[in-house]
């Protein structure tokens, strides 16, 4: 008879593996000082394109000030107890009022944290009988969610209609067998690792033939897509067409939550009935406050969306310029595609980090095939021109070091006993 | 073919179809003004039973001054991104050592909300092979951890100890018929409902003939058991038998977040593999220096647990005194049952906020059986002599009353209706 302890240890998962190397540095690291295009690292300033501050918001000091200011009246604590039960109030309210017009939508629920909140109303929308089509690039807390699910599930192959129609045809048959359940298909506005946008107007379109409801996720679209911000139903045209429209706070806002929004008589079924909101508390009131500013600025200020896009086109055209592959993104999401084991990526990334101040994530096998690496470049309105200039240069050194086979395996054993 | 949504409607599920006259009052209510022993509600100060604010320290002048400076320090959006990949921080992991000593564990692993965080946990530690063994009345959080789990799980009746160790000899026998897989118990050190402690001692003492590892979730033990408000494991001293300790920081911490304890191989294994922490934002920074501020007073403050004790006693006692049943509580959590239907249950609830300004929660079928009513007490540091005698008098009339039939299905409409 096994010990789970003992079977876990033989084993610590395909991250875990390396963290005796990787810990504090490639995972786990630290970014100090205030949050921006430049922080400091070990030390020393670098060049910051990991964080998902999309308009800049994080520190503005109009931001920092409502914070504070929150926080000075109501403290940390306030409210207390499930939205439920006692942590209600009328800023709550507001805040959802706010979030449903903003993505004209009749009503809105907030979500203590986005990754239980989606995962909690999957769990919440779909019986047994219901079917979920999603895509196959869903983020973990989708997974999670479906996880949830009693019921069939069909994925349909990242972005490929063709498939979706499929596995809808799939769903169809299913249901009419079964004489009843209804069909949810789940998919992202746009995707955080490739940064390309779900095809939404082509699902929605779908509706003409398919009877089904859409959940989408917008977190990366939220405030940096669409006339007004709205996101990836605004900015493809088919805000209408998308049944429950759902975003966390932790990207464009730089705040924890989030929301989903819908018909109010559907969100009022999930307010009272989903269990990560009705078993768990409400989000802190300084939360609250603090979304309801940064609302209101990322409405009134569209001068930051703006920026974001200037230096996310200034960021993404250098990189092709200078020959970089960076796949079909059509967001903010800039990755750059490269080829190389782990440790040619982790020695380029260490050469990037210590030698020319660029602070950037990196994925590798096993997120993605063996072989190959993604750069993931996150800009950000904060971001200036001489940042992304400096960045374009560091990745054309170091590509051409990348290469010509400069970054071998012992290069990361001496910098990483160096450290 | 059935549309969810179509379906949803037709049924808001038990508390949901009362919305239209519990919305407000009875559900989502709102208590404004600074958290303690008396609130607003309505416009009106209550006295108020329902916050798990067990030490008092939600609104401690140190407390607020410490959520404050933190946020002016960092504002609210501060550390980004996941802890792994740009979001951690000398605080977060000094939190961490703190609550690893506190607890007498090796390690710690910070969790950025507690529903998410135990939930993703159970699904990290194991794998089809594993068996979990659980209390029937286990909270919904490790309930829907254990939805995720894809092997079995055998479920013991409530506390029942004899029943726990038959469940463990049908997980042994099915673990040796596999040939892998090891058995995981989880309990609660203090059930939220009823308020008895969870048989940590006896279920400790079954490892003398079974192995498997034990995984408590103590969130209303952490802070008002033990000598050193360690939790119900130091209460029983069984902690060395507790291999992983869970606790949220919404209860006696006043906060939000939580954390896991246990032997340093294990969090790290977790820490490298839980899903809701390495695909969701990390705890923020004023949350991190708000628990370091919230753990040294509860350590240095034996008196708020004493103040916490001598309230919980003086209203149990008096309580039992009056004649009312509180059944088998040996914590502070302070249930009263009653029997009524839901009807006089939500009349003598409004009676008690309306005439005699106390705020309680009740639960009523189908949570428990049809015919019951328990309201629940949460006694805290911050409440009064005043406080407790000026409830131990309301709860002698409105019982009287409800006794004699006196609240009636008419009273309740008459009563939404004035509202």
């Amino acid at each position: 008879m096994a010990d789970i302890f003992e079977r876990l240890i033989k084993n610590y998962g395909p991250i875990g593996e390396h963290r005796n190397r990787s810990h504090g540095y490639y995972t786990f690291p630290k970014l100090e000082g205030e949050i921006g295009n430049r922080m400091q690292f070990r030390g020393k300033e670098v060049i910051v394109w990991s964080l998902n501050n999309y308009l800049g918001l994080a520190n503005h000091p109009e931001i920092r000030k409502a914070d504070t200011e929150a926080t000075a009246g109501f403290g940390l604590a306030y409210p207390m107890g499930a939205r439920m039960m006692s942590g209600n109030s009328i800023y709550h309210e507001q805040l959802e009022k706010e979030l449903a017009e903003f993505e004209h939508k009749e009503d809105a629920i907030l979500l203590n944290y986005g990754y239980q909140g989606i995962m909690s109303a999957i769990d919440t929308l779909c019986g047994r009988h219901d079917v979920i089509v999603y895509d196959a690039e869903s983020h973990a807390c989708i997974i999670d969610g479906l996880r949830l699910h009693p019921g069939h599930r069909y994925v349909y192959r990242h972005n490929d209609v063709e498939d979706c129609e499929k596995q809808l045809q799939r769903a169809v048959a299913l249901v009419e067998k079964q004489k009843q359940g209804g069909i949810l298909v789940i998919t992202e506005g746009v995707f955080g690792m490739a940064g390309d946008q779900g095809k939404l107007k082509e699902i929605v379109a779908l509706k003409d033939k398919y009877q089904f409801r859409l959940l989408v996720d917008d977190a990366h679209g939220f405030g940096t897509l669409g006339k007004t911000g709205a996101g990836a139903g605004e900015e493809q045209g088919c805000q209408d067409g998308i049944d429950l429209y759902f975003s966390t706070f932790a990207k464009s806002m730089a705040s924890i939550g989030a929301f989903m929004a819908g018909p109010v008589e559907i969100i009022d079924f999930i307010r009272y009935n989903i269990r990560s909101q009705i078993f768990a508390k409400s989000l802190p009131m300084p939360f609250v406050i603090g979304n309801l500013k940064r609302l209101a600025m990322l409405r009134s200020m569209p001068e930051l969306k703006e920026r974001l896009w200037k230096n996310a086109l200034k960021l993404q055209n250098g990189l092709k310029e200078k020959g970089f592959d960076i796949g079909k993104t059509d967001s903010v999401v800039t990755p750059v595609y490269m080829k190389g084991g782990v440790p040619e990526a982790t020695a380029m990334v260490t050469d990037l980090r210590e030698n020319y101040g660029i602070f950037c994530s990196i994925v590798v096998y096993p997120v993605i095939p063996k072989g190959h690496i993604i750069y993931r470049l996150i800009p950000t309105a904060a971001h200036t021109n001489e940042d992304i200039e400096a960045t374009l240069n560091a990745f054309s050194e170091t590509k051409q070091k990348l290469d010509a086979g400069a970054y071998k395996v012992e290069d990361i054993v001496q910098m990483a006993e160096a450290r």
